[in-house]
């Protein structure tokens, strides 16, 4: 009998071409069904709340899948973890209705991005957060960031996964500093939480909200390259490695 | 002109075996001197202010070192950590006295040792905490590590790097709970700091404190492997991923 599964599961992107399976590269898609065929010697096709970039981490990335496994779910994720590489694992496992679809089904995703202030580059943070050299103007790229709250048309941001709607809703953006990012180790933190997010899109949010934090940007030139529906108006993207998908959501 | 430098430096140990140099290894004082061999055309030798074991962290590891660099100490630290990997950074460097000796000058050395506690390995952990599945017994842990405080001979958990004289003066051990060790993700820390510390004398103490905290020991059962004087009586060292060398201290 072919079961319905949701899995949660949390990886280091940083030695992946990203989420989604492509020929002779290492995918955390392709990692996780390599995975489950091992362990159910049948081929297995997941599906993952959305597709992480290159270098990108994850706390919280849902997948879906059938699957003829009979041992319990439980029993399930701890033979996913006792088998998948030391840089992914499950957080849980569960049998989910028929409908259920980890893209299709989500109706929130929450993204987090680390970064740390300093002259000096901390190797113990090379990973999973962005290094900026100079201090930033936090208030002002949070006057910038409640610009983009609400339900906005983002092509200015990123590219539609499939067909073309742009239009994204937006719950909520905010920087705010943390007195630990690692023990001892004060940084910003950004987190921003939509029903779904274009194809690069918190990178390149991120990307210029930073530009107005070193000054470069006014608050309200955010707002102008949002209105122009032009992505070549947003700045660069901001370094993958500092982003995490942290949640999402389902009814 | 020779001058006398001394440097704090920060590494991700995890691809390194360890701090002291090794024909065909890669090594953090290998690293280092051949960054400073490249800059100054010169050989240099560096001394570091304890060896750190293979993957062993450090945030705050010093090291000297002799140079006829003569554009300031603050150009010689951007110019190393413009061409050091990025695993390794430089924090400052300092012109010191004709006598500092990163090794020989140093008094006190404080370590820190992170976990994480719960059913799940966390791969965004993987690197800089152990992972334990059973919640430890913190109190049991703090007693137990009360009674290595002083002056003690600590041959039972270590070996001289030379000589033969196993007394180390023990300022502090302690463990404590942080909400975070990474954002949202509460931990164990274990902060210990000595005059010195033998070879492998701070993972075979968490080790041994470590089965205490599951139970498998008594906190007086560390006494009287301390008092034992026997490497062999000590517990197994603990995973070197969760240690860091915090910071060292010179009058």
């Amino acid at each position: 009998m072919v079961t319905n599964y949701a899995a949660t599961v949390a990886y280091d992107g940083t030695e992946y071409s990203g989420f989604q399976i492509q020929r002779d590269r290492r995918t955390v898609q392709g990692e996780l069904e390599s995975t489950l065929n091992n362990l159910t010697r049948q081929p297995t096709r997941i599906h993952g709340s959305g597709r992480t970039d290159a270098g990108v981490h994850a706390r919280g990335q849902v997948i879906s899948f059938r699957s003829e496994w009979r041992h319990g779910a439980d029993e399930f994720g701890r033979a996913m973890n006792a088998t998948v590489r030391r840089d992914i694992s499950v957080r849980d496992v569960r049998q989910v209705g028929e409908q259920f679809h980890a893209r299709f089904s989500a109706v929130r995703r929450v993204y987090i991005y680390n970064l740390y202030e300093g002259p000096i580059r901390d190797p113990l943070l090379e990973r999973y957060a962005l290094h900026c050299r100079q201090p930033l103007d936090v208030a002002g790229m949070n006057r910038a960031a409640e610009l983009l709250v609400g339900e906005k048309d983002c092509a200015a941001f990123g590219q539609p996964p499939s067909g073309n709607v742009t239009v994204r809703r937006i719950y909520s953006a905010q920087w705010s500093r943390r007195d630990e990012i690692v023990p001892d180790r004060p940084g910003l933190s950004f987190r921003i939480e939509a029903n779904a997010f274009l194809r690069g899109m918190v990178r390149r949010i991120v990307g210029t909200l930073l530009h107005v934090g070193q000054g470069l940007l006014d608050p309200s030139g955010v707002a102008e390259i949002l209105d122009s529906r032009d992505i070549g108006r947003a700045c660069p993207p901001a370094a993958a490695r500092g982003l995490c998908l942290w949640h999402v959501e389902y009814e």
